[in-house]
C-alpha cells in the first residue's frame, strides 16, 4: 500500500501516476469535449455538456448533462434568462486559472486556504451591432485579479500565478489564437 | 404609436434605435462584464455572476447572481461537480454564435425555425501537465456544426453562419488575441 500524497484536496500521488502512464502511452492525452446548443427564443439559447472523449475512450460516468442557459441583460435586448456569453467566457477563465493554480500549488507542495479572484472585461459593443469596423468585437481587455490566503510567501504565490497562466488551457485559448471551423450541416 | 418589427423573437425597431442612440453617443457602447471565482476544493471552483457596467451606468437589473460550478471529471482527477473549464469555453462560444446568427438573421429578416449546433474541441492534455512544450495548452482545433430549420435559401443561411462569425465576440476572443493581465492583490 502506497502513502498519497493529498495538497489542497489533490491527489498529488495519482497525479504523479497519470503524468507517468502519459509519458508512455501519449495518445491517452488526446482529449475531444464537446457542447450542444439549441436556440430557445431571441437572444435566448441553451447548451449543454456531457459525453466527452479521453484517456483512450468515450467516458461514460456523466448520466445527467450540465446545462446552461444564456441570454442577453435588458439593456441588450435580451429578456436576462441567463449569463451571457461574454460572461461565460469570464467564467471559464476564472475556473481554469483557478484550478491550474490550485494543481500547481500542490505539486509545490503549497497548502493554499483560500483562493478568490475578481474578473473584468471591457467591451465596445459597437464591434457586435457593425457600427465601427475599427472597434473589435470582443474583449478588448480582460483583467484578473487573485486574492490568496496561505502561509506561502509572496514570491511563491507570485509564481503561482505566473505558472497557472502559462499552463491554464483557457488562459491559452482567450490569450492566444486558437482554430475554429464553422460549418453548416446539408 | 410606431409598429414594431419582431422577427425570431428579437425586437428590431428596438435594436435599429438603440444603434442610432450609440452612433450619437459612442460611449454608451462601453461595457464591463465580470466574473468572480471562489475555490472549493480540489479542481472544483464556483464562479457568479451578475453586475456588470453598460449603457453608461451600472446595471441593477439582476437581484441574484448566476452561480456555476467548475471541476474536472473523475479521468482528470475532479469529482465531476461541474462542467470544466473548457467545457466552458464551448459553451460561451455556442451562445455566441447562435445569438449572432439569430439576430443578424432578424436585421436580414430571415425567419428562423430551428437553430442547433455542436462543437467539438481537441485538446492534449501534455500541455496543462507540461510533460510536453511542444504541445499547447489550449485546443488545438475547435469544430463548430450548425443545423438551421428555416425557409431561407442554402445561400443565405451560409450567408448567417458567415456573419455570425464576424461578429461573434467569443468567436473574436477565442479565434484571435486577447490581452489579459493577472494580477495578485497586496
Amino acid at each position: 500500500m502506497i502513502e498519497e500524497k493529498i495538497v489542497n484536496g489533490i491527489n498529488v500521488t495519482k497525479l504523479y501516476s497519470t503524468i507517468d502512464t502519459i509519458k508512455e502511452r501519449p495518445g491517452l492525452a488526446k482529449f475531444q469535449f464537446r457542447a450542444t446548443n439549441k436556440w430557445v427564443n431571441s437572444m435566448h439559447n441553451r447548451a449543454k455538456v456531457k459525453d466527452f472523449y479521453g484517456a483512450g475512450k468515450e467516458d461514460d460516468t456523466r448520466t445527467e448533462p450540465y446545462v446552461f442557459d444564456a441570454d442577453e441583460p435588458q439593456v441588450l435586448l435580451g429578456e436576462d434568462q441567463g449569463a451571457n456569453p461574454v460572461e461565460y467566457v469570464l467564467v471559464a477563465l476564472s475556473a481554469c486559472l483557478t484550478t491550474s493554480l490550485v494543481a500547481h500549488a500542490a505539486v509545490k507542495g503549497i497548502q493554499l486556504d483560500e483562493v478568490e479572484s475578481r474578473l473584468e472585461g471591457d467591451l465596445d459593443v459597437r464591434g457586435f451591432l457593425g457600427i465601427s469596423n475599427s472597434v473589435r468585437r470582443g474583449y478588448e481587455k480582460i483583467r484578473v485579479t487573485f486574492k490568496i490566503k496561505s502561509n506561502a510567501t509572496r514570491e511563491q504565490l507570485l509564481e503561482l500565478i505566473d505558472v497557472a497562466q502559462k499552463r491554464s488551457p483557457v488562459f491559452d485559448i482567450t490569450h492566444n489564437t486558437t482554430p475554429i471551423t464553422v460549418t453548416l450541416e446539408t
